[in-house]
């Protein structure tokens, strides 16, 4: 592909960089490094095959050492359960932070803390050990970016989780019990009032079972506002509340901002309400939910759901305060417009007026205006209403327009200049076009199969232009191969000129991302370490258990067993030497006595699957029961030191 | 650092950029596009502060979109479990392989098969759900690397994983039951006759129980040789066999190759045999494990050694087969040889005869002569014995040299123009060092604390020289701060020509790796689908549950619970629907149809925790147990076409 449109340029780039050459040889002082130099570069070009538009991107991507990226990109790692935090231009993966998946480098699901966070989410009776994390959403303040807080769904188990951006880590993971599935999440409100999540695999509410051929009675779709109580960077489960929905699959969504805001968008597909049964001689939902050239995009009122709310017009599901949709429909917070084909985004511009949404099946960008929506939704203007008896706006007198682009649209993103950026997934292409007279400015290729595609602050009031990230789903032949597997390609387009250029290549090593939001790295302040010693990462305050000098180590026999106060600072464990009998309760509370930038240590006992990460000044408390007898070495899995091989100590159990 | 050096340097790269522009603006036919090509280079020099030495890095590392890298790097994930896939000299991430953490990305440890690899290092009653993994060793045919296998350690479990690098999967990971955990593993006899693991910390063998009191007469080290079938690809335990060691901490060990195949070694520290004791107010043991200023490089005769096995002179300890550490040195068959202070790294030269040990606490590298000590053992020489019987080789007599290189010499690499470069972990710097006459030839400061060192095919019999790279432990001001849980830095260095030169820094996401190997992409023979479809990926053989076509997809009612025969091919799952009764036990058998490179599905259900990576032509058994009534949509992971979201349908659980 490019390489094919750029091999006839080398020769052109030869003769430049040999003209060069010959007015080096003659550049004075610069001489001698300057040939050098110029003899390193026309070599480098030949031996490694670059042409002068590889070279180009080498160096708007090259970050040498010790330079820093000018963005950071969180982007999902879909069913790897974790977000990947990659910097911008380098495009270096910086942290895998893990969220819904235990991870033990970060000894995350590994401690108690953590195994109680990852337990907040998971059905009675089930921990779950994985999650299909679909869409992160930074917490806004003004419809902007605030660095504060970033969010993410997992689309298997309906969860919701909550990632402090002090210290890149997950405090907290909750889960409706109202719905089984998302798609649409997590978007929020531009202030994050809310974080919104959508339902896709219509089933009965609360988890309940009914039979398939009910589906159309019993089966509803779902939106949850859940309240995000910033203060304390939690969620309040007892705050939150949804509004019941046909049993549609909605689809992505997205909160108004400016003149929308108060508003929220989300899109529908299998408005057929096809279910399969392909045993029984049905056809597949590939095609069952394919035959509508419309289906609809629902408008929300969410202040006027809000107050319904507070009123007290909800029936309670599962524990959580839900708007019947018959309520919904009677207080006109809920309204339907048809759009193209199978649509995947909904977009809302910076300007707040325009609403962009792409039907996979479809050709076009179609531009929603929310003046008009509103007009008409203020007016009770309907051309009719669905099954359920929802309002249905006419769409011509709801558009502002649309825009041609290509076989396939998805995604929309925009930057700092009036243009869009829109995702073309059929051609494997990335389209730019004019918001403002609708008009396709230029496509460039992409490698291959692109979903979402994230712009820098590109779906907030603000963006910044200038980078874009292609999320390709296959990279087929672009990287040397590792077996049936292959990673996934995102593909770093410069957007700063009048034409886009890829720049570089980067293979996903784990996890199928899905989308991504590019934040400017001044935005972020994280912390460096926990300070003062001994504090707790999850409530980011003193832990109980702390021990905060070496004079405090010690060994209680409890009623509820053996508790061990234990520091750790280079080079040793202390206490170095833990007698307990088979069969103790044995609790660890771990506290890193280190406050120096980088000094983690770690702690694993071998046999009994303990494994701590401990940052400087963490505390970490982990229990298990120590069944088996023998000597069991312990040891810091980090190498903190010279010495680090020495950091170690061995756990006697004496057979009872 | 670098940025301070090579800053004055910017206005002379300047001074060079801007004489080509002059060159440039009347070289005819390149003229338009050589002055946009000068012009970019000079303005991206300046916007983004690079250097001509970081232009020079940047062409020598940049890989334009589907281009391949030249060598592929298996780094260990240390506490993370995993191994990681890096391209050099691009230094992207291409894959990060689950071994001893379960990965649900790649389905690892969610499936039947690959549940049953983890249970098999696994010791009884206890699931480990991660590992500490150490040091990877590629198979080798005559010394060199074959591409065929990838082995690792992990070091809190003291278990080897087997990775076929046909799908680069793990297969089969082992538990001696002899010695808690290890350090110096693994690493492979020349033609991969076995995989030695030498333990680190002393224990009673077995894992049986001794106070610490008796640590002198019960605890010993141990080290093991795991036998490995090259045609099955497992390692056999039954043909496995270990040498009983003195209560040292054991360390990092070489198999002799070429003039010294048939034996091997290992470093050992601790010979003061501390143990620690703080709260007995006994010295920690970074210090009571530091009074030595020689420790013990162990030299073992594995072909005797193998003959004494064979003629039954072994004791059985937890199934294994040991030769007792006074058969060993009756036999002749292992010696001591003194090594400066607390030794690290120990690396048989591809000569063969020359073996290298660095002592972190000295400022050597010591070259010992494996004819001279050989021949010393042959005429029974010793100056002495340890308290355990084994034979002490004096040290002068057992030498080539030693060459000063700087403070905390750790480990060393070779190329393939007799030059060693040994990693410094207190100076941070590489050293570069003529093994002909033991003289320094270059040294270059990374960042920071470098541990282990990775030359491509750098332990080999014929290194392939040209890259190095330097896995540095701490990043502290490199990278953007990501929370006080810092990456890992990898530096890549350049080392074709005579000094050595830093060209990429890379930070490390996920993992702390300890060592790694680089291998010529043209060994890896890496398959890119199962073929022919049906395919079971651990034995590499047709699944007896396959489902080979749709006509085929059927769900039986069986004494053991409901059989579901399914496949996969886009875009639907057959059966879409599943009903059961609540408490059936549900086994999933899934096939997927493809055969199209890179058209992975995916399968979850939602909230049972069930989860599989089935590519092109796998076959995926899963079980559990469906205790929760209600309706539990399914669908598949992976963007695996622009209908993904309707490859979907429903397991519905009546409730009993």
């Amino acid at each position: 592909m490019n390489r094919l449109r750029t091999v006839p340029r080398l020769g052109i780039a030869l003769v430049i960089v040999v003209a060069a050459l010959v007015a080096v040889a003659s550049c004075g002082g610069g001489q001698k490094a300057g040939v050098a130099a110029g003899a390193d570069l026309k070599a480098l070009m030949l031996a490694r095959g670059l042409t002068e538009e590889d070279v180009t991107a080498a160096l708007k991507t090259f970050t040498p050492t010790g330079k820093r990226d000018e963005f950071l990109l969180f982007a999902s790692g879909g069913h790897g359960g974790n977000m990947i935090v990659i910097g911008v231009p380098s495009m270096r993966i910086l942290k895998y932070i893990g969220v819904f998946t235990p991870e033990p480098w970060q000894g995350y699901g590994f401690d108690q803390e953590t195994q109680d966070v990852l337990k907040g989410g998971s059905p009675a009776g089930h921990m779950l050990t994985w999650g299909d994390m679909h869409h992160p959403a930074f917490s806004e303040t003004n419809a902007d970016y605030d660095g504060q807080f970033i969010f993410a769904n997992d689309k298997a188990n309906a969860r919701i989780a909550v990632i402090d951006l002090r210290d890149f880590a997950t405090k907290q993971i909750v889960q409706s019990g109202l719905i089984m599935n998302d798609h649409g999440g997590t978007f929020v409100t531009p202030n994050t009032e809310y974080v919104i999540e959508t339902a896709q695999q219509a089933a009965p509410l609360g988890g309940v079972y009914a039979p398939i051929s009910e589906y159309n009675d019993k089966y509803r779709g779902a939106q949850i506002f859940w309240k995000f109580d910033r203060a304390t960077g939690r969620i309040v489960k007892e705050e939150s509340w949804a509004v019941e929905l046909p049993p549609y699959m909605q689809d992505l969504a997205d909160a108004g901002k400016g003149v929308s805001d108060g508003w929220a968008f989300c899109n529908s597909v299998n408005t057929e309400r096809a279910t399969g049964g392909l045993q029984e001689g049905k056809p597949p939902l590939e095609s069952g939910a394919s035959q509508n050239d419309m289906d609809f995009l629902h408008v929300f009122n969410w202040r006027k759901a809000e107050a319904v709310v507070k009123a007290g017009k909800t029936k309670t599901i599962a524990g959580m305060r839900v708007i019947a949709l018959e309520t919904a429909i009677a207080e006109g917070l809920l309204a339907f417009i048809p759009e193209p084909k199978s649509p995947h985004g909904v977009d809302v511009a910076p300007n707040g007026n325009d609403i962009v949404v792409s039907g996979k099946l479809d050709t076009h960008a179609t531009v929603y205006d929310f003046g008009k929506i509103k007009a008409l939704m203020e007016a009770g203007t309907h051309e009719g209403k669905d099954p359920y008896g929802v309002p249905i706006l006419p769409f011509r007198e709801s558009i502002r327009g649309q825009v041609e682009i290509g076989l396939g649209p998805l995604h929309t993103q925009f930057d700092d200049k009036g243009f869009c950026y829109t995702s073309i997934f059929l051609e494997s292409k990335v389209a730019k076009w004019s918001l403002a007279d609708l008009t396709l400015i230029d496509k460039t290729s992409v490698h291959y199969n692109i979903g979402h595609i994230s712009a820098a602050e590109g779906d907030a009031l603000h963006p910044k232009g200038k980078y874009l990230v292609a999320m390709n789903k296959w990279a087929i032949d672009r990287f040397n191969p590792v077996g049936p597997l292959l990673p996934q390609n995102f593909q770093l387009l410069d957007i700063s000129g009048d034409k886009m250029q890829v720049i570089y290549d980067m293979p996903l090593p784990l996890g199928e991302p899905h989308y991504a939001q590019m934040i400017s790295v001044d935005k972020l302040k994280p912390i460096d370490m926990y300070t003062p010693v001994g504090m707790n990462p999850v409530t980011m305050s003193a832990d109980p258990h702390a021990t905060l000098s070496e004079e405090n180590v010690r060994v209680e026999r409890k009623a509820d067993g053996v508790h061990v106060y234990m520091t750790l600072v280079r080079s040793h464990l202390n206490p170095d030497i833990i007698e307990v009998k088979q069969g103790d309760r044995v609790h660890i509370h771990a506290t890193s006595l280190e406050q120096a930038l980088d000094a983690t240590h770690g702690l694993c006992i071998d046999m009994y699957n303990v494994n701590l990460s401990i940052e400087p000044g963490k505390v970490c408390n982990v229990s298990f029961t120590a069944d088996r007898a023998g000597v069991f070495p312990y040891y810091c899995t980090e190498f903190c030191s010279a010495l680090h091989l020495e950091m170690a100590g061995y756990l006697l159990v004496k057979p009872s």
